[in-house]
Parts: C-alpha cells; structure tokens; sequence
C-alpha cells in the first residue's frame, strides 16, 4: 500500500540486508530499520519492530536468509533456527516460515543455501501479498453489493477493530484488503477505526495506514460501536483473527466479541478476514480450547503518546495502587459471524463452511 | 464515603464558604477548593470541578446560598439564577434544583432568603444521600442474593462503566450505593471497572474512589467484560443512567450497551441504578428520542496523565491528520436491563415495572 504516494511494504530486500519498516516508531514517526543478520532480526521480531502474525513469519524467514549469508553449515542453520524461533513462542506464523526454511535448507548444500534462503523468503512474502490480494479480491464483492444499495455518493461504512492492516502483513493486510480493493476501484468506502484499547493499534497503526493510503476514515473509543450500529450507521464489520476453529469460532482482539454482539442485536453483517492457512483445524470450540494470554498491566495503566513540544512520553491514567487486568483477546462464536472472507472463497463461520474450502 | 479512612462528602459548608473536592485534580491529587460567592460556584461548574448530575444539582443549590448571602434582593436572585442555570444547559438535576430554589426564596422577604437558602441547599444536599442509600439497600439485596450462591471467601465479582460514584453525588453514589452498603455489611465485593474512554471516569475516579474506601477492584479496557462474562467472571453489572424512558430504556455512557450485551449473551444480570426523580416519563423510545451529545474529538485523541516525574502531561494517541468522533452516550434498550434499583425499590425496566413505583 502507499505512505503519502509511495508505495510499501513492510519488508523488503535491499542487497544484503532486509529492511522493515520500525513500527515502533509509528504513528508519529515513519523509520526504517536495516537488519544485517539473525540477532539483529529476532531483537525486531521480539521489540515488536515488526509485529502481526504473517509479517513475523516473512520476517523470520528473512532472518534465515541473513544467517544464511553468514554461516550456511549445519551448525548455523540450527543456530539461526533456534535464535529466530524462540522470539515470539505462541506465533503460529512463525513456527510454519522457520520450519519450511529449515526443511527445504537442510536437504541442500552449505554452498546453495544463501541463495535458496533469499528466493525462498522472498516466496514467503510474495505469497502472503498474494493470499491477502485474494482475502482482498472476494472480499470487495460484499462491499461491492452493500455499495450497491447506497444513494450516490453515499459511502459504504466499514467498522474495524485493531489492526489487521497492510503494516500486520507485507502488504494489504486481511481485513484491510477488501477496503483498500473496494478503495482502488472507486467505490467509496469509509471506516470506523476502533482506538483498540489498551494497545491503541487502530488509533495508531489502522488510522496511519489508511490516512497515508487515502482512504477516509474516523477514529473512535472502543465503546462507540454499538451506538452507531444502533443508528444504522455501520454498514457492515470487517475484522481479522488470530485463531479460527474447525467450528469457525474466531479468536481476536479483546474487545471483538462486544462489536460482533453489537452487529448480531442490530442486523449489521460481521465478517472475518483470515488467510486460510491461520484455520486451527484441531480445535473445534474457541472459547473453551483458546487459552487467552494475559499481558503487563503496564499496557491499561499507561499510556504513550505525543506532547505538544513533540517529544514522546508516557503518563499513568489510571488511579495509584488499582489494581489492573490486560486480557489480549477474546473468542467470538460462530453464530455472531456472518461469513468468513478467505483467499479461497467467502464461506459460513461454520465447520461445513470452512470444510468446503478445500473441498472439490 | 471514606478517602483513607477519614468521612468525606463531595460538597459540604463551611462557615460562609462552600468547600467541593475538585474533581480535575482526580486521582492524583485529592484537593479541596472554597466557592464564596456565585461566579466562583458557576466556574466550578462550567469547569467540572463538580460533576454528576445529582452533584451538580447540590452545587447550583448551594451556589443559590451564597448568592444570597451576598445580595438577597430580587434582583440579587435572578441574577444568581440566570448565572448558575446557563453552566451546563442540559443537567437535569441542575434545573430542578435552581427552580426549587428560586420559587421557594422569592416567596420570602429579602432579608430572611439567606437563611432559608442555606437550609434548603442543605437539605436538597441531604435529600440526594438519602435516596442514594436507599438505592442502596434496595441493591444490596440483590448481592446478598448472588453472595449466597458463592463458596465461603469468594467475591461477588460486579462489573460497572463510568463513575456512577458517590464523587458523582453527594454520597454513596447511585451505581456503587448497593457495592458500598454490601462491602458495610461484610460481604465481599469485587468490582471489576470499565476505563471508560474517551474520558476514563473508570481509571481515575472509580478506581479512585474504590480504592482509597478499601473495596477491592480490578482496572480493565472497556474492551474487556465481554470475555469475562463468557468465563463466569462476573456475577452482575450495575451502572448508572443519565436519563431512563418511561419505557426503561437507559441513556447512560457510551459503551454501556455493549455490556448490556454481552449481559444478555451470557445469562448475567445487568442493573441500573438510578432515583426515581431522573425518570422521564415524557419520552417512551430511548433510542429514537434521545438525542446523544457529540463532544469535542481532542477527549478523544489527546490523553491527559501523570509522567514518572510527577508532572501532568497531556499527550496525543491518534495517528496525525485522523478525523475522530466522540459520541459521549448510548441508550440500553429495556429489553437488555433485568431490573432497575431505585430507593422506591427494584422493579423491571418497562413501563409497567415503572408505573409501580408510584403505585398504591
């Protein structure tokens, strides 16, 4: 996608290095980052210089390839393996890059390795902006219809929450890819960015990606959904997830479940955008089987932002000696999600649903 | 209530001064500010030193008292009337209590309004205390009834948004009245509360007020209780209203709904308590008739808070050049609201569970 007219992506190669872009650094500030090998890859990875699932795994595989580039033995494809998978423990993403990298490296030559790592990751990251274009491609068919019953010039009303953008990915993002499409051909589109509490990635990262991309939208506390719903203000939800059951339940964000419950009481539809390899098979009820992690009450009781002079700073906002609890997601059943857009078909959030999209 | 062990009120006389806590210096710095005459209690106002509407009326009353204290001739009290009434144009309690004011002093001769003034205030001030513990013990109930389904030491956990408070009365406040008179009564309460953003009511002043009392309580985004709901984390919620249909739809702040919800979803019993005078037995639909106040977007996008250093900062947290909107209530259908508390009694949300209140 395109900051202020350039077009990104998140990373990319430039001779012997990778360079992404610091999201750190964001919304106040666009900086790249030159990674040189491994270590330097995994303090990004584990800093959150990079962060989403499918941009961790491309990353990871970058990584390999930097190591690579400086030890192709045995002895430092293990080491670059065990350093890289070791910075996000839980990130399934990076689990299926690193392992891929290994198997396909191992079976060659120390002498071939570099030059196979580079294309192989250079193939991750190109198949996941090709799995996110697709997300994109059957997703732009629901705002196209919805497009369709509007008066001119009236926009189709998209509510996201977090940011399951083009910068969580290497480009698009998932549920970003069928607003930036529908953006691209002309339909107009304008989305409610929920602030995403307590980590305020869509205050950050969703509002900055789509503001520098063109795309209109408006930035909104968490609580203001349901409001807007009511007032037939939201046309439809479009939100990604971390974890799908074989049932379709959807693991995401904190604070999903609330907006799709919202959705459900108000006839708003409530789509879930998720490549299809990010299915978790083995599970079948997300609210039983999905253990949600539970972060630093640093994240709820402080908060970092701008001053005026420009310098950054943090504040505390919540009243000294509370007591504070940071639960990172929640499990939003099936029967709350209207479809699942995936790059292999729109389908029901349901186990014939998703069974069908291997099917034939 | 009690700030580390010491009885306060919000508001209260002293000599020829009205003393106020100053709520803008919550929860950082506990401050006490003296109004001594009209302007002084109208900037206090205007300037939410004071807020909640039951408070809110408390001050303008008092606000009455002083101006009569200083000029007591008819035209000493239109003007005190006409400064105090356009602080806030639409708090409810703030007309009904400058009207009583007004229409009782003006029966009486100048020189006798500044005592009378002074009782009246006094008495208005008295009369919310007694309604809110009235609310109260009617609530208590309800978490005696939850605290007997619990195993020995384990907490009634009680979700609210917002600071429905005793910062935001006189005393007891009207949501916490039942959670105070039950922590009084040594059951034990755990509160789980809502931040509230955009204005984080929750953080800093429920948060405040729970924990300087010495009620156990949890900080949470108001992304939060949805989940907690679904894992029996919560046994009730009990939030406050700013206005109540004679239908029983509640207009109370933003993100209220979402909990009513995610209540409804889960089996969790959802109470709103309110005094029955806040009733407004004109209007039925509450999503159709209550107009919802936009506020400005900065509460939104900047965040004022305490740095390490000890200094306040105020700091932006919305990506640069985003537009934001901030709708500062929504209304909960009755549908949603299992019971409502009044010092009258606990009666369901509808017209008829309304009606009875005046009944026999």
């Amino acid at each position: 996608m395109k900051i202020d007219g350039k077009a990104y992506r998140t990373i990319w190669r430039e001779g012997d290095a990778v360079v992404v872009i610091d999201q750190t650094r964001l919304p106040f500030r666009l900086e790249t980052l030159r990674l040189t090998d491994v270590e330097a890859t995994a303090v990004a990875i584990e800093t959150m210089v990079v962060r989403g699932a499918p941009l961790i795994g491309a990353t990871a595989a970058y990584g390999m390839a930097l190591g690579m580039a400086g030890d192709a033995s045995d002895g430092g494809l293990e080491r670059a393996f065990q350093r890289l998978i070791r910075t996000r423990p839980t990130a399934i993403n990076l689990h299926w890059a690193l392992e891929r990298m290994r198997t396909r490296l191992a079976e060659l030559a120390p002498g071939e390795r570099a030059g196979a790592a580079w294309r192989l990751a250079a193939s991750i990251a190109d198949e996941d902006v090709a799995i996110n274009a697709g997300i994109g491609r059957n997703g732009l068919r629901l705002i196209e219809d919805l497009a369709a019953g509007k008066a001119d010039g009236e926009p189709v009303h998209i509510l996201t929450h977090c940011n399951a953008g083009w910068l969580a990915t290497v480009d698009w993002g998932t549920a970003t890819a069928p607003i930036y499409m529908a953006h691209e051909a002309g339909i107009a589109v304008h989305v409610w960015v929920d602030e995403t509490r307590p980590r305020n990635q869509g205050a950050f990262l969703t509002a900055y990606e789509l503001g520098h991309h063109g795309v209109p939208h408006t930035v909104i506390a968490d609580n203001t959904g349901g409001h807007l719903m009511q007032h037939g203000m939201v046309d439809c939800v479009i939100v990604g997830t971390d974890r799908t059951t074989a049932h379709g339940d959807v693991a995401n964000k904190i604070g999903t479940y609330l907006k799709a419950l919202a959705a459900a009481d108000n006839g708003v539809p409530f789509y879930v955008a998720l490549p299809t390899p990010t299915i978790d098979r083995t599970i079948a009820d997300g609210i039983k089987e999905i253990p949600i992690e539970q972060r630093g009450g640093a994240e709820v009781s402080e908060v970092t932002g701008r001053c005026a002079d420009g310098r950054l700073e943090t504040v505390r906002i919540v009243a000294d000696g509370s007591p504070v609890a940071n639960y990172a997601f929640d499990v939003t059943p099936a029967r709350l999600v209207t479809a699942l857009i995936t790059e292999r078909g729109v389908v029901p959030a349901s186990a014939e649903g998703i069974a069908s999209l291997w099917a034939g």
